[in-house]
C-alpha cells in the first residue's frame, strides 16, 4: 500500500486500517496545503467529499485540526477553511550542548510557540546535573507554551544508538553510554526520542527551509558535526553514525583530537580551535574581526568537504551553527577551496543556513508533531 | 506488489502480469536453491504444484533451466531436480583498463565459461582504437564460449553517466564523454551496459562471494576507486558518481593529481605512486619486496577510510585489486591506521577481496545474465 494513494476496499479489521490510512492522507492534505477546504482536500485525495467530511470530523474532535472562521457576507455555503490545530497536541525540543541547554515548544504546525536556552556546563559535572536542569527549563517552557505537549525530541553531540543512548560524546566525556531518553522521561514524564546534534540540524534545513533533496548540513561549533540528506531523506549510515565529518582527517601529522585521532577537521576548523588561532576571548570577539579564523576554517572545510563530494557526491553544502554566524566570506572560502581540491564538479554549491529555520532544537521538538501528523 | 510473494488472484491483462511475476519467483528460487525439484520450489513459493509445473515447462522451453538426469535405480516417481540452464542465454564482460582489456563470458549461474585479457594502451590513443580492440577480443571469447550471448556490459575506469557515456576518466585524458555503449553496441550487435570499474568490483564481492551487506570495496590500481555496498545495494549516490575514494585528500598539500586535485589517494597509494616510490619495475617487482609499499599504502589508505568510516559508517573494508596481491601485511598496515584514526570503532574490520569472485570484469558479465533472471 503506498501511502500517497486513497484506500477504498476493506472489510473488518482491514476497514480499520483502510481508515487509518485515509485519516493520515487527510491530515497530511491538510497540513501541506492549510488553509484549504473539505472540497479541497476530496479532490485532492480522490476521496468522496463525504468520506473527508467524516475524517475531518474525527480530526477536529481529536483536536488536530480546525476551522477557520468565515468572513461575513460571503455568498453562498461558506467553505470553511481547514488549518492544523494551534491549540493542538504540540512538541517540546531540548537540545543538550556542550556548554548550554536550549529548550523549545512547538505547536502542530512546527511553529516556535516559547523557547529559552541557559548556561549548563556539561564538560565537567555529572550527565545527572545537566539533565535536571534541562528538565526545569522545560518545565518552564512548557508552562509557559501553555499547550498539550504530547512528548519530547532532545538533541544530543554524540553518537547516539538506535536505542536512544548516548553512546559517546567526544566534547563530553563524562556523558558515556547515558540513557538520556530513559533519564529524561523519568524526570518530564512524557515518551522522549534522542538524535545527533548535526543529523537534527539538517533536517531542520529539509523540514522548515525547503532544503534540496539532496545536501551535507555541516554544524560548526565546539563539536563539528554534518548531517547527510539524501532524497530528501537523513542518511544515517548502516550503524546510524553516518556524517562524523569533524573527525575528517584533514591534517595526517595535526593536533590530537578528542576522539583520540589526529587531525581531525574539529581540531582546525571548530569553535576552539579558531578561537585559540585568533587569540579572541569568546565568539563574539571572534566575530568582529573574522578574517583569518574564515581562511583557517574555509580551507579545512573545503578538505574535509571534498571528501564528502567524492564520497557521497552530494550537489550542494550548507553551513550552520558558527560557520553561518562567519557568513558569505567563509562560503566563499570553502566553495574557492572545493573548486581547486574537486575541478570535475564545479556545480557543488556551498551555500549559509537560512537561521530561521529553527536548528536542531526545534527540528527535535517537531519530530514529536510530525509523528503525531503521520500517525494520527 | 512485494516480489518476495506469490500471487495468485488476477484477470485479463492483470492475469499476465501475474504469471511474469511468479515465473520470476520460480526462476529465482532454482537459481538459489539449485538443484530442486519442483516439490521443492512450490514449497518455498507457495504456489501449488501445477502452477509450478506448468512454469518451470516455460523456463524449461526459453531455454533458462534444465532437468538433471536422474539416478537409476531410485525408488518411486523421480524427482527430476531443476537447475539453470548452463548452455543458454550468456553474457559478455569487457573491462577497458588504462593499460589493458579483459573480456570473458558468463553463462546463466554468473560461471566464468571462457576469459582473455590483452596490452591495450588507452591512454595515448584515440577511444576508437581501444574499442576496436575490445570487440576484436571479444568475438574470439564469445566464439570460444560457444554459447547464445544475449549481452554485453562494460567496466569503465571513470565516471559514468547514467545515460551509459563514460564523462571522465582521470587515467585516460583522451576517453572524455565517449558514448561506449553506443559504440560497442554497434561494434557488437548486442545491448550493452556500461558500469564504472570500481562499483562492479564491489558488486563481485556481493554477488559472488558472499559479502556483508554493508561494506566498501577498494579497487587499487593505476587508478583508486572504491564502490560501496550499503544493505546490500550498491551505494551510487544523487549523481551516481559516489566511492571516489582515489581523489579524498589524504596529503592537503601533496603532489598534483590528474584529477586536477592535490594530494589525492592515488597520489599516494595508486599503482604509479607506489612502483614510483620503491623503485620497482612493475607491479612483480613491487610484491617480491614488498615492504615499503604496504607501509606507505597501509598509512594513506588508513587515513582515507578512515574518512568513509566517519562519513559513511561501513562496518568493514575489503581491499582489491592491486591491494589484495599485497595482501595479509596491507590488511594489517590499513587496520591498525584506521585504529588509531577511529578509535571508537575498534568493530571495523579490514580483510582482502576474494580473487575467486571474478572482480569487475565477471560482474560486467553478470549484469547481463542477473537481468534476465530477474525478467525471464
Amino acid at each position: 500500500m503506498t501511502t500517497g494513494e486513497p484506500v477504498r476496499r476493506g472489510a473488518g479489521s482491514a476497514q480499520q486500517t483502510v481508515r487509518r490510512h485515509n485519516l493520515a492522507l487527510v491530515l497530511r492534505e491538510i497540513a501541506e496545503g492549510e488553509p484549504v477546504s473539505r472540497a479541497g482536500v476530496a479532490q485532492r485525495t480522490g476521496l468522496t467529499r463525504g468520506t473527508v467530511s467524516s475524517l475531518v470530523e474525527e480530526l477536529i474532535a481529536d483536536g488536530l485540526v480546525t476551522e477557520l472562521a468565515v468572513a461575513r457576507g460571503t455568498t453562498g455555503r461558506p467553505a470553511s477553511p481547514l488549518q492544523l490545530n494551534r491549540s493542538g497536541p504540540a512538541g517540546l525540543g531540548i537540545e543538550i550542548g556542550v556548554d548550554e541547554v536550549g529548550v523549545c515548544v512547538v505547536d502542530l504546525s512546527g511553529t516556535v510557540r516559547a523557547q529559552r536556552s541557559a548556561a549548563s556546563d556539561h564538560r565537567t559535572r555529572e550527565p545527572a546535573v545537566g539533565l535536571d536542569r534541562a528538565a526545569a527549563l522545560a518545565a518552564e517552557v512548557v508552562a509557559e507554551a501553555g499547550l498539550p505537549v504530547e512528548g519530547a525530541g532532545v538533541a544530543l553531540p554524540g553518537v547516539v544508538g538506535r536505542d536512544g543512548v548516548l553512546q559517546r560524546a567526544p566534547n563530553l566525556p563524562r556523558w558515556v553510554d547515558v540513557a538520556v531518553d530513559a533519564e529524561l522521561a523519568a524526570r518530564l514524564g512524557l515518551p522522549v526520542d534522542v538524535g545527533n546534534e548535526a543529523d537534527l540540524a539538517a533536517a531542520a534545513e529539509l523540514w522548515f527551509d525547503g532544503g534540496p533533496p539532496d545536501f551535507v548540513h555541516v554544524s560548526g561549533g565546539i563539536g563539528v558535526g554534518a548531517g547527510i540528506v539524501l532524497g530528501g531523506e537523513l542518511f544515517r549510515g548502516p550503524g546510524g553514525r553516518a556524517g562524523e565529518l569533524g573527525h575528517v582527517v584533514v591534517d595526517p601529522d595535526g593536533p590530537a583530537c578528542s576522539c583520540g585521532g589526529r587531525g581531525c577537521l574539529e581540531q582546525l576548523a571548530g569553535q576552539r580551535a579558531l578561537l585559540e588561532l585568533t587569540g579572541a576571548r569568546d565568539v563574539e570577539a571572534l566575530l568582529r574581526d573574522p578574517g583569518r579564523a574564515t581562511a583557517v576554517a574555509g580551507r579545512a572545510l573545503g578538505v574535509a568537504l571534498a571528501g564528502v563530494v567524492n564520497l557521497v557526491d552530494v550537489p550542494t553544502v550548507v553551513l550552520g551553527g558558527l560557520y553561518a554566524r562567519l557568513g558569505e566570506p567563509l562560503a566563499a572560502a570553502v566553495t574557492a577551496e572545493l573548486r581547486s581540491r574537486v575541478p570535475s564538479r564545479p556545480e557543488v554549491t556551498v551555500r549559509l543556513s537560512e537561521p530561521d529555520a529553527g536548528g536542531a532544537l526545534r527540528a527535535a521538538a517537531a519530530l514529536v508533531v510530525r509523528r503525531r501528523l503521520r500517525r494520527p
